[in-house]
């Protein structure tokens, strides 16, 4: 999997991003390409092989997720003004060192704002042309196509609620894990997965299973992350501890705190939500305050009612005992992954 | 040609957008599908009507090029920070206003940047999808795919480079006039030609000639439009009057000015292409230098010589004449939009 997008990208530096006049880009993309954890791209193949057996095409059809994945975090990063990704210097900050060193006219911040976006870009063009230079036959690609138009046109769509889900706004906690659905967990999990089994030509009863798991484990993950976003440690999240508090991101565990919170508690978190600049003690109050509500465990209760669904839905599945293992232990890892 | 696009967009708008929380997403979107000229469609038809008959199904393919540059456009505004477009203002700004007027929390600008991107990205993905459901057979669009990818990344690549190329910089002109034709010459003539050619399927001569055609006028009408963009009517362009100066692009009547300018004028010229803020006056004085060097005849001798070019190579190839005389007709009309 890695081999694959490793070599599609050699591919693409030296061809196009050689030419560009910034040899940054080169470099920021190789680093993506490396720090994942490819989870698109596995519950993608995983899809595959619930209706068809190994196959190296799939496999290079599979790990295209990876690239779109980079297009969506290099843009995200972008808009979140997250200046770190994968315990290094977000995309849009190394470009905007990279301009401040060679002391070039403009605005460095600005340029480095550009050149991510437009990495991104090029990354949203490039994972669909690995896609379709993959090898696949074009009877199985042409399953693959409307949903895969459908799904990127989800994942932008949920980005843009998300920009007006800010914690100031005190949104309900439906209507968060709505978002985080949609702008995360459906595209991390089920529609890969649906994608892969679409491509293999999987029934329609396979499909529907799937969709029931996929949206399991997309939720669980998601809500696993607005965990680790606040009482996660940065070794293991790659991000600033407590980095969703300091961005005031309306998760899963901020909007559950709050519901939960008696009147008095309920008024320090607003306090909270609504402030400008926060620093280290304030954070750290705020973790308090989310845990005295009792909201993480609610949370936790929550991850393993949809780590049981999936795992009862699988059960149902007909499905070749390997892969069903293996969707096990992806559920598992997605629902528990270490704080 | 327009019906087809506001059809897509309009289902697009009401599947989609209206469920994004964000209604001004869809006014934006609408109003950039009605304001353009169509260029790239139409080079694209013609592309095809040089190796096949009227196809409402080619029509729709060719339309959806027209999205692929509401993408460019909507990403572009915000990296340039340019505030108008087509004499209203950028979408940035639009979504920045309906931010503010909500008294929603976080950063008016912010937001309006990062939605105007990501309506661009929704358009660059809509783009490929009308392509690809545009009716036309799946043969012809096999040929189509390899050419539009290496298209997209071009344009990405072009803008790319063009954020590197600031007037402060002081380029070559051979350096701009390769970085505009790869940003924008090439994506407005000479690929959509070239695509529509070989969906056509036709031969490669008459794709050769169409490359030669193409890559001439969007020479000229790159140069035209750096003509407009210092010298221009707002009432044509739809920009403020002067707003490449304003902008500091290193257009190439700018970069040519300060090659003709004796060294007392090139040191006026330097002044003014390394000031950080410029007022009206400024725009002037640096209007009536570039005037007094020549540059502006030189650079109309240049777009002269290609629009020659592009004729001469139109009349030599094996084209219907219909097709030729829209094709000299564009030409035209795209070395001497009227200032």
């Amino acid at each position: 999997m890695q081999a694959a997008i490793d070599e599609f990208i050699a591919d693409r530096c030296t061809e196009h991003l050689a030419c560009a006049g910034v040899d940054a880009a080169a470099d920021v993309l190789r680093d993506f390409a490396v720090g994942g954890k490819c989870l698109r791209p596995t519950f993608m193949y995983l899809g595959w092989r619930c209706g068809a057996d190994d196959d190296h095409a799939a496999l290079r059809a599979a790990a295209s997720f990876e690239l779109l994945h980079a297009f969506a975090l290099l843009q995200d990063d972008v808009m979140d003004g997250s200046t770190i990704r994968r315990g290094k210097p977000a995309a849009h900050v190394a470009f905007a060192r990279w301009h401040r060193e060679r002391e070039l006219p403009g605005s460095s911040d600005r340029f480095g704002e550009s050149a991510a976006v437009l990495l991104g870009d090029l990354c949203l063009v490039w994972s669909a042309q690995m896609l379709r230079e993959s090898g696949v036959d074009a009877k199985a690609l042409a399953r693959v196509w409307p949903r895969y138009d459908e799904m990127r046109t989800e994942l932008a769509i949920g980005q843009f609620a998300d920009l007006v889900n800010d914690a100031g706004a005190f949104p309900a906690l439906d209507q968060v894990l709505d978002v985080s659905r949609r702008k995360s967990g459906n595209y991390t999990v089920r529609r890969p997965l649906e994608i892969g089994a679409a491509m293999a030509g999987c029934s329609s009863r396979v499909l529907a299973s799937l969709g029931t798991y996929g949206e399991a484990v997309g939720d669980a993950f998601q809500m696993r992350d607005d965990v680790l976003g606040i009482f996660g440690s940065p070794t293991v999240t790659g991000k600033p501890a407590g980095g969703d508090l300091i961005e005031r991101k309306a998760t899963s565990v901020v909007v559950a705190a709050y519901q939960l919170a008696d009147s008095t508690v309920r008024g320090q978190l607003k306090e909270l939500m609504s402030r400008r600049d926060l620093d280290e003690s304030d954070v750290d109050r705020w973790r308090g305050l989310i845990l005295a509500t009792g909201a993480v465990d609610r949370i936790e209760q929550m991850i393993d009612s949809r780590l049981k669904r999936a795992l009862e839905r699988l059960d149902a599945a007909p499905l070749d005992t390997a892969v069903r293992a293996a969707l096990g232990s992806m559920a598992s890892a997605c629902a528990e992954r270490a704080a």
